[in-house]
């Protein structure tokens, strides 16, 4: 990558922080104790800060499952076969996957892209086709594993679909991702951007044995090796965290970095998912770092390296389930605390209103 | 109280386990890797064998809030004034509570009965007139908080509440409560059914400064030293568990203590909320601990002596935000996990049904 005007340009406003003290009135002359709500209270002044309201909302929320193929997947990252993104495309269409089930009790619209499966689904209703590379990412272990191009066509076509949902309505959008052999991406992209040991950014995935997690290990090591010019890893300047998108992530990934910082531009509340879904956030943070204060975090996952992604970013996550299923499932799990968030905010009563006594 | 036989007899039976090996398989071949649901994969198996089904659904879930006064509460045990329980009764009927706005996003109906408090509401829409003692509790400063026939009474009102509510085809009934002073209440019932020390029991309730939770430690700990007949503290039976409920407990406690053991006999699962509601737990499940298999614990309060509760009923709760506000608020939190659980069994495409290829 020789410069990154070839990616196209986002404007992050900072988190505007003018209603800060009128929404925390607000939050504290509710008929509570103060602080009692706990976590609920700052999620609902982080997202009436967003909202730029004193009476936050949930409105028209979408999950974003963005697929994708990666040429390592061949070499053997991952417990399952390649074939499984395609098949698990198919069966979002279907409406037969997790995400369905949750998005739908959820109250979220599923909107799945075709990033580059090494698939063709022909035209397809609920299928946005915006495949970068007909046969999914090169492979890293031999070269980058998208052009610099590429890359950049990645990360705008899921900022034109990030704007699409905003254009709709949508103030709250979650993140999901399909792509076989995308949690050793996620795991390379965690590297070089946070400086973390490689062996600590390494997790199952799908559920590799101990033969295979140190089989996914020494290869990442090598992809990492054959890559002199890769960046100093935990000193990625914007540019850097670009080019080592580029060197090792997938479609889906890049797809996502960009939806999230179009997101964060049109003041949307991002619900971050797992752990391929924060590697796409940490580049798109790094790029603009106040994309940060748009982050809601789902959930942390039982993917080894999600709780030290979301340490570095010094987020909290709202649940902790034990999840490690991507396609956005924590994201549409955690939705209903935003919701409840803004209701308690919206509807209940203050302590003047109700005729109930403050503390002594 | 010088038998148990005053009190309501309860047959609560063992979680028939029958349906476990169908059900985990029918969770093992859902297209997701196994385990990856996390602990929404436990949740769901528990569900299914509760409800004797490989398909568990939640149906018409409610909450029931019981509300009572606190003979206590007048010697300085909480940071509010008593007649805030009356208040808040006034403010969940006008639907300004945040139960109300929690509930209601939930889809939980929400039933809110008088135990004992101290204040005549009069015939009203939305209010069960469960009243025990028209005057709250006595104080357990100087003796028994109520007599062994009005601790049976609020136990037996509890149930016959729960059955009504089971009765309209609700299988999954959360669990909360109002009544300034009861996390004192609480605490006592706490150290004494599980032994754990007293200093260990005791937190800040609505908002105690230091000097508040210093007075409200001394004066239970003259509260048992003034009750020498007490049980040993963590030998209790059954008996015991009904001695201490009627010598430091809440009407509003006692009636919950009734509703948990009538809901486990219809097996209803119990969606426990915080502090007080467990304790009311604690002593059903030293009456039945059948009834431990039939509870889903929807979070971890901020309150001290929540945690600790938990670890000795070996709960691992769904949620930890820090709340500390009681009437349920976590249960109506927790209940789309529960939902989540659900259909994720019941929409779920399998491996073979999707065409998806299992891992190799």
């Amino acid at each position: 990558m020789h410069s990154p005007a070839a990616f196209p340009c986002f404007a992050v406003p900072p988190l505007d922080r003018a209603l800060a003290a009128e929404l925390q009135a607000v939050i504290d002359t509710k008929t509570k104790p103060p602080g009692s709500l706990g976590r609920l209270e700052a999620l609902a002044l982080q997202l009436g800060l967003i909202q730029g309201r004193v009476d936050p909302a949930v409105l028209h929320p979408h999950v974003l499952v963005c697929a994708g193929d990666h040429g390592a997947a061949r070499a053997g990252v991952s417990a399952y076969p390649q074939e499984v993104t395609w098949q698990m495309v198919e069966n979002f269409l279907a409406g037969g996957a997790a995400i369905n089930a949750l998005a739908g009790l959820a109250g979220m619209r599923l909107v799945v892209a075709d990033a580059g499966v090494a698939h063709e689904f022909g035209v397809r209703e609920g299928l946005r086709d915006m495949k970068v590379g007909a046969g999914g990412t090169a492979n890293y272990l031999d070269d980058a594993a998208m052009s610099e191009a590429e890359c950049a066509l990645a990360v705008a076509r899921g900022a034109q679909l990030a704007r699409e949902i905003a254009a709709g309505g949508c103030n709250v959008l979650g993140f999901g991702e399909m792509g076989i052999g995308n949690t050793a991406s996620a795991s390379l992209l965690t590297h070089c951007i946070t400086g973390l040991p490689l062996a600590d950014c390494v997790g199952r995935g799908t559920g590799l044995d101990d033969a295979g997690l140190a089989r996914k290990q020494a290869l990442l090591a090598q992809a990492l090796a054959i890559w002199p010019e890769r960046p100093a890893a935990g000193a990625a300047s914007g540019e850097d965290a670009l080019r080592v998108l580029a060197r090792f992530g997938g479609f889906e990934i890049a797809m996502l970095t960009g939806a999230m910082l179009a997101a964060a531009e049109a003041r949307i509340t991002l619900l971050i998912d797992g752990f391929i879904v924060t590697s796409a956030l940490l580049v798109a943070a790094t790029v603009a770092p106040s994309v940060r204060d748009y982050c809601v975090f789902a959930h942390c996952s039982n993917e080894a390296g999600h709780r030290r992604q979301l340490d570095w970013l010094g987020a909290t996550p709202l649940l902790d389930l034990g999840l490690r299923l991507g396609e956005g499932t924590g994201a549409a799990l955690a939705l209903p605390l935003l919701k409840g968030a803004c209701a308690f905010v919206r509807e209940m009563a203050s302590f003047a209103s109700a005729g109930v006594s403050d503390r002594a």
